[in-house]
């Protein structure tokens, strides 16, 4: 998964340190790498890119003192190309008609044809991102304005796209015609910022404007705001369902809901559906936490934070060697012993994906004295990959996949397993079944399930 | 305020993995840096220390390769003795009788004497932290052993230590005969561990056999346990109430009790002495949360997670330029506006030090349309600075030390301000007064108010 | 100006820390940075590039460890393209034929245009040197075997290239029509090696086989050397004098003669045409040394190794500050005074380039006590840039394009100055006159003095 | 091997930048480390050190913008104590009296004994170099002023020191009672200089005022110079021979003698003891070259530089792997083959140690075509391990140790072997024999042989 963040202030004010600060506030979309572009005096693309999260990437203090009054960002989880320093974006370009920096979120299902298309008409690549053929496509429109160029390139693509690009003196957000993923539009003074969620409005202080349609593309330049379509008009949208149950953050808001009360409503509609004989409910930490919240509440069970997330991991924590693997280590999550002895609880997660969480934190509980564990999942059961920006693994990975609720509850060892279903996850989101995407659930691709189809450019 | 971690293990296993990860589990304790020690087959001490948290400060991978079978390792924040890199710890010397290293929790507060005893007898000190006073007293000591030039050196200390000491083929465990902060000894197979926690015990998939004695001095070799004590019988006990307050992990022990029940006590106690008419509760994240789900339970209160924390925060985090500051980016925290709007709070933090924090919340809270805010503090107010290792500010800039309760709600702006007594903090530990250290909020320092006072060595 | 070297096992023996030691001997062919490029088992192209010296730049123990058999080096000193990493040689790039990496020595004169007119179709270059172009020629023609595709391309260039060239299974070298820069074929057991200079040969360990001839393609793989022709028919050669006189090291061959025996030569027959009325010979160290031994040689002068020169400074000193540069301080060389003081010296020099360095050691050995200093350069004026890869300053800059030789000695304060005829040194080199480029003595460049020519792509 | 400078500006001007330049002239006496000192305005000690060549250890624009009008530098090849950092030097303390630092050349023969001494009475040693015991003999003495402790501690100390101290407001300069290592005194404007040798005073422009004289203490401060003598009366001197065979830079002054007239007179006093009938000398590069110019002159043969050094190697070139080294390559020398083959050679090194270098070098001039070898050393045989600062091998790796001359000869393969006399090097140097040490050549150790000795202290 990814973010992308842009400032552009029609006051030539320097928005680089914003565009960091944005980064920061997108984190939790990717934390493999970070990077920021810009378009220097010189019309000279510049581009700050590191590994890691965004502090260590990234040097604030440097990106503070540049003068830079248009850019963007990006923070990166590889989904498609490997995770080497030539994939970190923004991916930058100087092509005939100048500079062209892009950071996108999301996952070009097409891009395998139109790169091998590109590359027997001359074109070298050098990424193995699927972002880099829309530059490829708009230096092979040598005649068109860069805009243009841009425009013309992005209707030959299919899949997920919410993009940043700079371009001279213009910002230009872009958002694919089935609206996989999010992309919303803030200000404050002078400043327009576009943002992959709202949460990263809020902390530069911003006021959210709206979001972007599916299909538009909004130039930002010293005039103001200009709206172009893609010329493309799909059958129906696709927003992405897990972005609500798992992947953006609780302040921000999608679709005009509240990620928060989203999730707070699956865990009330699970607790209806999938009630339990428990003492308390808890919550995997942290994406479990609030559906669990939600679960408690709808089920009149006592709440109780009874794991604990150790707050300084996330990326930083490496497997240990198999000596010390085999202790048992309790990286991430410690139960607390006085919360679980003797207690039958209701243990809420957003998803199972592979089951080795789950498995590892039954047998914990059950070494703390649990005496019920009755594991309730905020959503439907993930039964296929996810082509469109989340990296799912292959489908023999996938737990559910191969077993039936039953056999995956007994292999957890939990003494029951429920999940959401995907008519409850749909109405707590509140949007139309036809705007949202569940294929990761369903298996209902846009594409109908073909991963990758004819090239038609 | 700091932390230590030791391992030892009787049948020759390397440990120094287990101190990382031990090291880890302790993190919020320390970020500033973070080190380890041992002493290798050539009798020679090795350190590998470094700034910023320990994933950054120490490599895993490396320490898993060396085959060191008894270790200490230490995480700090600085609290004496400035943040250069010569006051990383552990601490080491290679003294007339051979190696030795420390790792040190706790403040000793008649250091600056004792060094300028020691200087005046050509002692040359290498750091400018407290601990360093141990490793010259020892080094004055040469007629005696290591073990009895150790003890007969902390007999001359006043303060509190927890100490992790690598001697040659012993690890030594040492806490200060006041008891300042905490200790605790773990099993797992032929490995003992001493930690400032028990949650890191957890970590190491350790058995926690007990806490040390205040003035217990735990020798640990290829024997087994050894118990000696520091020389000194002190007139009552001053266990450090804050770490239960707001320092130590929820899933840590600490005499006896869980730092979870007592925080979700101290909530409750808040609730029945100082309720309010909020609509609901919520916590400042992460130490207000738990004390504000115990205010909420015994209030009937809601329970709302309405403040979002980036989980990616912590130490990473600079301020931004003043021109980005007057924005009023949200750094850490992101309030949810669909939960504010319109709504009477109850905001439980655990306790006010600065007042910044709160009065940028409150303000905060209002922009997003809170109609009341009640600010509660799950203990008593901070009016003194802490002499035994946590790091406070001066006297000056303690909120509670210049304004009374009515000013000070005034101040941050919020409709009410109550904080917990003294007695229900200590009654909600469930220790006797005479062995709880309040100091920060009475005042009644070990040495009556005195930071420094005469030497008697 | 720039070095190459490659090597190829055909019994698959590692190669790349020959690579490294051939470049380590070409090193005063470039000091700016240093990269190597080899194909990898799953025919990806890998390259190592840094900054600053090779040692710096690469690691050793690094390549020794790698398990490619035919590899590419190079050294850089920036003429064409900045100095920033993306510049840093070799240049590589995956075209739909697949991999392959350039190592380029001398400079493309139509690089220009050539890069126009492929922008136009299309191309995004990733950097600023002219080397790329031979990329973006070959991805163009993707009809084409990658071979054919190399050849066709290096048939549309004009100016100067001695090329190392790694592809799948095969190592090319390459050089232009008109031989501006040397290229040297070795062989050690099963490895094949070029070399821009046969020194690096020797310093493997392998014979030199001979010169590649201009406008040579030689191909390397495992059935053995197979050669090609570059389909251009130049009316004239121009190999480089200035190689003789300054670049290559006195242990390098080119064109069958020893640099150091032209060297010599170049002083004795200096030492004829312009004798002087000194004491003893010296040599601006260390370029002017071997001169200086032939000069005192013919004209009986004693000869004194009488300027010092720091044999760790090179490219690792920065400017002193302005108060320190004022000081006069010898950064570089520093005469003896015992040597120097009363004594009339003939300073042998090969060349005077801004006339700075003469005119500060001139000043330097009146401080110190000379008598008369006549200086004597082994080469004709430099009056004109060159654009085959030597790095010379604009024309302004030329000391020898403003002031005549009276001015010029003058100007740098000496007794008498004399330079070396075009024809001596000619002579000296033992080559037809035809076959020499005297370009920055004479102005007769390739192209008649135009740098930039109209495109015939 | 090391070299210590320092600067002191009686005016209040930096004086680090000059310093570092110093370092940089004194480069070739050590590429281990560098490091530098001075006491900042707040009295504290400040150092920066680090690995490598002067230019990699410091950064010269940073040591150019702090304001330190008084400093001392170090360039390290360690002799005693490993090369670990807490090695590097200036070491510094503070200590019960203020803050001092210390540079150091030489190597003081009883620090064992005083380092026992001083455990025993509560020293912590942080280092392992014999140097450190001169600041704790100083914190041993806090009843004295830093300067009466200082003169107090150097009159315990047996072996070679020459010193550079930092105090506040001081510099000294000490060298030791017996003469071992040089130490010069220059002065530019209001600056004075100490430096190991003259030729880094050259570098920064001043002029030389003395040379110190064994056993002084120089004072500076800015009320200017002030000599003091350390209160022991040694027999003789033992100004290292050394020096001027190998050690010191041609440029260099050292007991009123230019090293490179010494040198030159050593090689022609070789030809005159020891004729050849070869056709040319030649040196080995760079030591050998100065005395096979005075070889060539006194003898009538033709000097060539027949073998080139690559002046980019240095430290920078570390071992290759087994399988490359069996190759031959030619590291450092490579010798020219048109001057090589058929011809009978002199060839003339200032010494011979492990007979390694000499060996190869034969071998690959006999595979170069020579005809005859005639090897000539311009000093005698060294037999004997130095214990004052020189880095010899142990007596087993000395080649002349266990080989008398014609062995040797046979070993490494020369149609002839001579050195030069002890009496003929006494004399060239030009100093009574009684003041020149000869210890490495005769076994005459100021201690008679024994290394250590019983403490007096």
């Amino acid at each position: 998964m990814c973010g992308v963040f842009g400032a552009f202030s029609a006051s030539g004010n320097p928005v680089l340190e914003e565009v960091y600060l944005g980064l920061y506030a997108l984190q939790h979309r990717g934390q493999e790498s970070a990077g920021v572009a810009w378009i220097d005096g010189e019309n000279q693309i510049r581009t700050i890119k590191g590994q890691g999260l965004v502090h260590l990437a990234l040097n604030q203090a440097e990106l503070s003192g540049i003068p830079a009054s248009s850019a963007i960002g990006h923070v990166r989880y590889s989904t498609a190309g490997g995770s080497g320093l030539s994939n970190v974006q923004p991916l930058a370009a100087n092509y005939c008609r100048g500079p062209v920096a892009i950071a996108h979120n999301g996952n070009i299902s097409n891009a395998s044809g139109v790169r091998r298309y590109l590359e027997n008409r001359g074109a070298i690549f050098q990424s193995t991102t699927d972002t880099e053929v829309i530059l490829h496509l708009m230096a092979h429109q040598p005649h068109k304005t860069e805009l243009d160029a841009l425009v013309d390139s992005l209707r030959k693509l299919k899949g997920a796209f919410s993009l940043a690009v700079a371009l001279k003196d213009r910002l230009v957000a872009a958002r694919d015609p089935w609206g996989f993923r999010p992309l919303a539009l803030g200000k404050r003074d002078d400043v327009y910022y576009i943002s992959s969620e709202s949460c990263a409005l809020d902390l530069v202080g911003a006021e959210m404007i709206r979001e972007l349609d599916p299909g538009e593309i909004l130039v930002i330049d010293t005039d103001g705001l200009h709206s172009l379509r893609i010329p493309v008009e799909p059958r129906r949208r696709y927003l992405c369902s897990f972005e609500f149950v798992y992947f953006a953050r609780p302040d921000s808001l999608i679709a005009g809901q509240s990620v928060y009360q989203v999730r707070k409503e699956l865990g009330r509609r699970l607790a209806r559906r999938s009630p339990c004989s428990g003492n308390c409910a808890t919550g995997m930490p942290d994406s479990g936490t609030i559906a669990a919240m939600g679960y408690a509440e709808e089920s009149g069970l006592a709440y109780e934070k009874a794991i604990v997330r150790n707050r300084y991991s996330g990326r930083t924590f490496i497997e240990p060697t198999q000596r010390v693997r085999e202790l048992g280590v309790r990286k991430k999550l410690n139960p607390i012993r006085e919360l679980i002895k003797g207690q039958s609880l209701a243990v809420v997660d957003d998803s199972i994906v592979r089951g080795t969480t789950s498995r590892k934190m039954v047998e914990l509980l059950r070494n703390y004295g649990a005496s019920e564990i009755h594991m309730r999942i905020s959503s439907p059961p993930v039964r296929f990959p996810c082509y469109y920006g989340i990296d799912t693994p292959t489908r023999e990975e996938l737990a559910a996949a191969r077993s039936n609720e039953e056999a995956l509850c007994a292999e957890i060892g939990a003494d029951s397993l429920a999940y959401l279903t995907e008519t409850d996850l749909v109405e707590a989101i509140g949007l139309p079944a036809c705007e949202v995407c569940t294929a990761c659930f369903s298996g209902s691709y846009m594409e109908d399930g073909e991963k990758y189809e004819e090239l038609d450019i």
